[in-house]
């Protein structure tokens, strides 16, 4: 069966969009409008319940959150070696690595764009737009420092890793955060423009 | 060699924990003081440049963030059948359940307990401190209907989700969301309670 991701244009989706694109899948990409609101209907809510992208339609069922879509393409698609996937440790190390993005990163960038998730006040959300380009200028330092081997996250072999951290870089610069201060993400992002798949997705994404 | 769990008691490292003991792992477990800060101290950060736990210390290296240790046990020890590790779906979706804890509902904890992490002025903690019990009351009951299948988190077969559901669920009563609410996550916590691992490792989280 024909894979099907539901994806937001600009969204974390665009990971798991590169990824299938990299693994050679055979998928179809069906884009969901955020701003209209249609991952609240409920058409789009019985495929998923948390009214979020990306959703990933499979012949066994529905997979959501970006991490275990990206470890599932890799798994699905072991010819395309998106993923160390006959070593516990360096699987580890990648999990490591998108879990931080989910669990850190995305949600430091959800305080600038969506902080009505979190509080009620309008002050506090102005709080935590002010707040937020210093976390993710931090966190984007940790990653340069300690996370990112170079050229790809893992070193020489690129992985489900490399579109996701690609994604999240694409979305600090309108923050202030300079990718220019991290030499290591900013060459990771030019060589992620220069490959096929990111070049075929992009347009779909508007960038 | 022996792991070496690094872990504050009653936080996330929890999970891990169990895990490990569940496994049947050669593993030490060290106390990290959290509430002194010994996670921020030269020679912790030097292992875990994040400064936080859990941090499991391997022949290999070290690894960080939860789902990502929680997979890797699960991988280095098959024989305890903590994860459906031959079948790519059944472990995406497990995966999915993870990423989902470390993703939404730890932050949304976090929101209510270290709401500083967002945030500067005291009237944004405070805001989120009044909101986070709602945040978590949808959160459980999103768990309870749509992915808890029961018993377990997977249904029949235990696995390395229901440790870490246990830990998050042993959080919230103390904001006021009653545990009473989601039947099939109370049931699930008294089965955990129940488990000679759990009873184990419980004590060494003064829990």
């Amino acid at each position: 069966m024909t894979l099907k991701l539901y994806f937001g244009p600009q969204s974390c989706a665009l990971a798991s969009h590169i990824a299938l694109e990299e693994a050679g899948a055979d998928y179809e990409a069906i884009a969901v409008n955020l701003a209209k609101g249609e991952q609240k209907t409920a058409d789009y809510l019985k495929l998923n319940p948390k009214g979020r992208v990306p959703a990933l339609v499979t012949e066994r069922g529905v997979l959501t959150e970006t991490p275990a879509i990206l470890a599932f393409i890799a798994q699905s698609h072991p010819a395309a070696r998106l993923a160390p996937l006959d070593d516990p440790f360096a699987f580890a190390e990648l999990q490591a690595f998108t879990s931080y993005i989910c669990s850190t990163v995305h949600p430091a960038y959800a305080h600038w764009r969506r902080g009505e998730r979190w509080v009620d006040e309008a002050s506090s959300i102005e709080d935590m737009k002010r707040r937020a380009p210093r976390n993710l200028a931090e966190q984007f330092a940790l990653i340069e420092t300690t996370m990112l081997r170079g050229p790809w996250v893992l070193g020489e072999a690129y992985s489900i890793a490399d579109p996701y951290l690609f994604t999240l870089a694409s979305w600090i610069e309108p923050l202030g955060v300079s990718l220019a201060q991290y030499p290591k993400v900013a060459d990771l992002v030019a060589r992620m423009r220069a490959r096929p798949a990111t070049r075929k997705v992009l347009p779909l994404h508007g960038m």
